[in-house]
């Protein structure tokens, strides 16, 4: 079998992209990586800003937003146009052949409406049923550089919002048989920590045997959790590492690295 | 040569992707057409709706929005998001493997903010520069029905709101070297009528030496002189027919025809 081509995949959330110094140093820095590439970008605050000029009311259970019929419209608008084409206009200037898309766009993304949780009615939530790396793939192979936005659809015309973590996953699950796939998460400290109180005790690489004895031990706990244990998933699907850092750090040689045994 | 594949690019405007009725006879006749195809889309009234929501004021010279930095967001919102990924999904329902795009996508259509004008400000308008048929024929080639939206990039980082029906020539004129392209204007009426009264006058077909006699003679007036000189510009850079009809007819074998000698 011949080698595959590394492909990095970029994982950015909301704040990142609606500060303009923030935005301004991610877009250098992605940009500045080197081959096969791809970004799936948040935009809750954003979307929240407009809602909220809008008169449409934010609602938000468990850290997931409500999206009723008016609010689909706003993260329509929001993620799929003001921020998706944003980014890859810049990017553009940036040399990067950028291509914006949503799950519905050559249907690379297949969801359906959540159920009810606990009783509570997420509205149109998408929850992701299958990626499709075949096209995608291609279009990497020609140069092209994906900018994914947090929106899927049912494949029965109905764009629903969906959850930029799980699409970069997927999408990075779907492509690992084209490519050997970096996942990279940007996240709000240098990765993961051993001791939360201290910026510098970055675990520097977690096995599935590292994470069952730190979460046997208490060194990791929390949130971190299901994030390594969904980072754990997605190299057990073929994903070679994913890399949890600061967004000012995706270069891929920072941060904590999520690998195989 | 290769006898080329047959491709049909469908213009169609705001009026009617927005009313829920004519769109989905849209979508339907759309999907039904055989063969590549490719829709342009509008989408100015929603614009209007939705920029009055924000509170952010509409205004027009000669038919043309003025868009400042605020108008800018709206448009990018309404014409890449909201009307652009719903017909994406909706057409996915149908069956067609639609991706949404801007000019910025892949770089397919590049253009320069519109200098002033007899004073007048336009904004961040876009005057397109040129289109790139190499990608979009690529994915054409491949099963993909693009769905554009009116906007455009000038390679600084810039979308630019820009209009759709010039969109549409300069799409059709860049497909025309890979593609037997034919395209079709959808409009409020039959097509050119010889006696504007007379809904049933619709003159078949017309070449450049009958349009010159209908200029001559006063068959032809006003606002049909500069579409129909459009599209004999088209037709003369290689578009194999100009089409245009109702919105209702766009089949290929309604409206007017304008084609070479």
């Amino acid at each position: 079998m011949m080698k595959k081509e590394k492909l990095t995949i970029v994982k950015v959330g909301g704040a990142v992209v609606e500060d303009e110094a923030q935005l301004t140093q991610l877009l250098k820095d992605f940009s500045a990586i080197e081959g096969r590439k791809l970004l799936v970008h948040g935009g809750g605050r954003r979307a929240t800003k407009v809602a909220e000029a809008l008169g449409v009311e934010t609602k938000m259970v468990g850290g997931r937003r409500i999206t009723d019929a008016k609010m689909l419209e706003v993260v329509t608008m929001v993620y799929g146009g003001l921020v998706n084409k944003n980014l890859v206009a810049r990017l553009q200037a940036n040399g990067v052949n950028a291509l914006g898309l949503t799950g519905a766009d050559m249907d690379v993304m297949r969801s359906h409406k959540r159920p009810l949780k606990d009783g509570v009615d997420f509205g149109f939530v998408g929850d992701v049923d299958r990626a499709d790396g075949q096209m995608l793939g291609k279009l990497i192979g020609e140069g092209v550089t994906p900018i994914i936005a947090p929106l899927t659809h049912d494949g029965q015309g109905n764009i629903l919002n969906t959850n930029a973590d799980t699409m970069a996953s997927e999408t990075a699950k779907a492509l690992a048989p084209l490519y050997d796939v970096t996942l990279i998460f940007s996240f709000e400290k240098k990765g993961v920590l051993s001791n939360p109180d201290d910026d510098k005790s970055v675990i520097p690489v977690i096995t599935r045997s590292d994470f069952e004895r730190y979460r046997a031990d208490g060194t990791i706990s929390g949130g971190m959790l299901p994030k390594i244990e969904n980072a754990l998933h997605a190299v057990e699907a073929g994903v070679s590492r994913v890399i949890i850092t600061l967004a000012t750090a995706i270069d891929g040689n920072s941060g904590t690295a999520i690998v195989g045994e």
